[in-house]
């Protein structure tokens, strides 16, 4: 197993066991399906603030609480954007989506719930208490209208438009519904320091656009018992995506160019970034 | 108009020229949607922030966004409760519900940013790091599947529960789905001076309480013009209620009982606490 995929697999294992402690006691259904949302997952965001963490000399069990509010969070949003109303999927990391499993209500309810429980779990972070309403406030920022909401928006609006979209548009869209919470997560560290979150944050912005073009290239080669999700759907919809807009070799050739850029830009943290690095050439290679 | 009817003016409005001020650029049906649901409410939650602020000494000004965020906080919650899939509502506070007015996808996607604005809000309450700390803490524990979605979950299990609610278990759902939220209100000014907060948290569980046995005595002898939502519902539904098992005349007289209990609770505070005894009475004799 490489460097990375352990550290992948240490994330989302200590993040799920964050999210337990945190809701042992609490009975029903809108519990259970809270848990079951959280499962499954790469854990990559939660990988992300961890390795970040780790980078800036912070001890994992600091961080945790941090790398579980932005697995919470993530969790949360693709419940609600499952949900018949948003993009009726009913297929979720191989599973039946939460709303599938119990019904619509349990699933508002818990993602409702999950996203509190990530501000419940952020401001238990360890650090500075300036660090931990950082990140309290950029998590809010990153999560809301003015970010991942508003770019859930843009793409519901974008499926009734009559023009499809501009790839300068598709990437703002992108930017708010993916980056956002992707750029937290791997600022996360730095900013835990209270150190320069600058390259950490191009990294973020170069991986984020790079993971959303996967996942458009994904919906065209993959099938959906490898992605764990329902395959195709964008084509069908005649959604404008990247591979629309650029063609699938484009959009290949675009997604490892933002890898290589990535990469380049966490030369001052040294060979220290090599797991950062083998994260990003994951994002482009992954199959789910 | 009353003092009370005066700081219950003044704090809506105060909240609510916050909420638009961070919603400003904003574009869309969501941030629209999300200005319309914090609109015309009684703003009671936004005025104990501000209330139980000044007694503490705390200009408001300082407490505005604390204020902002609890309105923003209980908006999304009512946003939520009344899509299809959960109370099915199409009236609330005398006008269309917002899935009814745009769609389902704008409502969840509106209450979702509503819970992050009240996040982001409240960490701009201007008092000392560990009191803000304190703020967000307490308001996702107030709000989660141990507060208030809890109580919601709970609510919405009774609906399909071959036996009715005991007196004890309402209480109960009651103090999660109303109670959390008022008393985060009413604890809101101590806890940003860093002062106790136990006389107002009793205050606010008493006031809670009976908040809710009048919302259900509203729900039998009021009209939906002038309660603003659809009435009779609890009683066509077989829900009990603090009515059903309490008769009618029991539930005022246990009303009313709270309330001289909330305002008995206030005498340290001497008359200088006149304000919040005037809104004890109004939470018991309001029409709506």
């Amino acid at each position: 197993m490489s460097r990375f995929a352990q550290a992948l697999q240490d994330a989302s294992r200590q993040a799920s066991a964050c999210i337990e402690a945190a809701l042992e006691g609490a009975e029903g259904p809108v519990s259970d399906a809270m848990i079951y949302a959280t499962e499954g997952g790469k854990g990559l965001r939660g990988f992300l603030v961890l390795e970040t963490a780790r980078l800036h000399g912070i001890e994992a069990s600091d961080a945790v609480p941090a790398a579980a509010a932005i697995e919470a969070l993530h969790a949360y949003s693709l419940v609600h954007d499952d949900l018949p109303c948003m993009d009726d999927d009913d297929l979720r990391r191989g599973r039946p989506t939460v709303h599938r499993k119990w019904d619509e209500a349990t699933a508002v309810l818990a993602g409702d719930a999950l996203q509190t429980l990530a501000f419940e779990l952020v401001v238990q972070t360890t650090c500075a208490d300036a660090g931990r309403l950082h990140l309290v406030r950029t998590l809010a920022t990153a999560s809301g209208v003015r970010g991942m909401v508003g770019g859930q928006a843009l793409d519901i609006a974008a499926e009734t438009a009559d023009v499809p979209l501009t790839l300068d548009k598709i990437i703002n869209l992108q930017a708010g519904k993916t980056g956002a919470l992707i750029e937290w997560a791997a600022t996360a560290g730095p900013h835990m320091a209270q150190a320069d979150a600058k390259p950490l944050g191009q990294y973020a912005r170069d991986l984020g656009l790079a993971f959303q073009i996967a996942d458009d290239i994904l919906d065209v080669e993959g099938d959906a018992a490898t992605v764990g999700k329902a395959v195709g759907k964008d084509a069908d919809a005649g959604k404008a995506t990247f591979v629309s807009l650029l063609g699938l070799d484009g959009a290949k050739e675009r997604a490892h160019s933002l890898v290589e850029a990535a990469c380049d830009v966490l030369t001052p943290y040294g060979s220290d970034a090599d797991t950062l690095r083998e994260a990003a050439q994951f994002v482009v290679t992954r199959e789910s």
